[in-house]
């Protein structure tokens, strides 16, 4: 069954990856599942129509079939258990993986939404000067933790799961910030990420959308 | 097999039901799970021990024989997952329903963090008076289109699921802030959850640490 999703005709950080979608299609490539691109503008994702498919407005959704999900780790999590390579078979390695997908989305990443937020929306606000490190060293508490945990091992937890696949597109996210270098194990693991196969097929595919060649219309 | 949670010894809320061992103990009450709750201080939160089960040092955390989980939303799936009542049977509306709770965690719980942080630990800065609206209105953004999402249905898909325990959960940390009622039908979406027996003993049983009938020590 064909599977859809959107993305942005043109992404607000010009094919460098950090829009959502990158990380659908990095779950599609580690699994090997084809799928195709429904480029959407900022204004139809505010329209009827594409707000029927995602609530937010936001980009990526997934259509398969009669199914349509939108919100990407719904959609990685979905990906991950239907098809092989993302969720380890033991029951409780698999809830384990599960709780590093939630652990990335809702404790690793707030701090880091928060963080883009002060430089994108309040950057030029009389307090931003003042108020930026504090907001780094939250997101700092958070990285010394999760770089105590990682150690010197690959993954977060054995082999590369869809934990690791939300975890290093989270941490993606701070790499022109230069704080993920003060941790140089967590610095390794993402380019570990980076390194992948998968990962580099799904960036080349958003990064098209920007040289001329989209996947779709 | 027995289960034990970890919850707060003395909760910053002092029992208004906000920890997330809440959401947690709401989940067991609804698919009738019995449970332990071993109670932990923020001294033994970042001890060794603590940060073993959880390596953020935070609460709550799951043990049932040899599988230990942290993080509220993996959590709440895993106990979704074993056991009727939180999840339908129907593929389709159980990708749909485990979507809300992903939604709820990345999407619509972020701006309202970022509310709490404004308040908690930035409320005596000289920037607070002014930022304070900016971070109202980014809440106020996603209430918005989960409001108009939601209309004059009781629940966000069909039947209660988990994506409506953790939608409560998380619109739940507004009620003090008077926003949540500049959107009739979210508050009473919220009082619904509220209403139902299994919120009731979930609430209840955390407020009992509170009030001299700790359920372990």
């Amino acid at each position: 069954m064909t599977i859809t999703i959107t993305a942005f005709e043109r992404s607000p950080d010009g094919g460098k990856g950090l829009a959502r979608d990158t990380r659908v299609r990095w779950a599609l490539e580690e699994v090997g599942q084809p799928y195709q691109v429904r480029l959407v503008s900022f204004r139809a994702m505010k329209e009827p129509a594409h707000l029927a498919l995602h609530p937010f407005g936001q980009i990526p959704t997934y259509e398969e079939g009669d199914l349509a999900l939108f919100e990407t780790g719904a959609i990685v999590f979905h990906i991950a258990e239907r098809r092989a390579g993302l969720l380890p078979d033991d029951a409780n390695a698999r809830a384990r993986a599960i709780t590093w997908m939630f652990a990335a989305l809702n404790t690793v990443e707030p701090p880091i939404l928060e963080l883009g937020t002060a430089r994108l929306l309040e950057g030029d606000k009389p307090w931003h000067a003042e108020r930026l490190p504090l907001v780094e060293d939250r997101v700092r508490a958070r990285l010394g933790q999760l770089s105590v945990r990682l150690g010197d091992a690959d993954w977060l937890d054995g082999a590369f799961s869809a934990g690791d696949l939300m975890m290093v597109s989270v941490l993606l996210r701070l790499k022109s910030s230069g704080i993920l270098d003060e941790y140089p194990n967590l610095a390794a693991y993402v380019a570990r990420g980076e390194a992948r196969p998968a990962y580099k097929r799904a960036f080349d595919a958003q990064l098209a959308v920007y040289t001329g060649k989209p996947s779709t219309g």
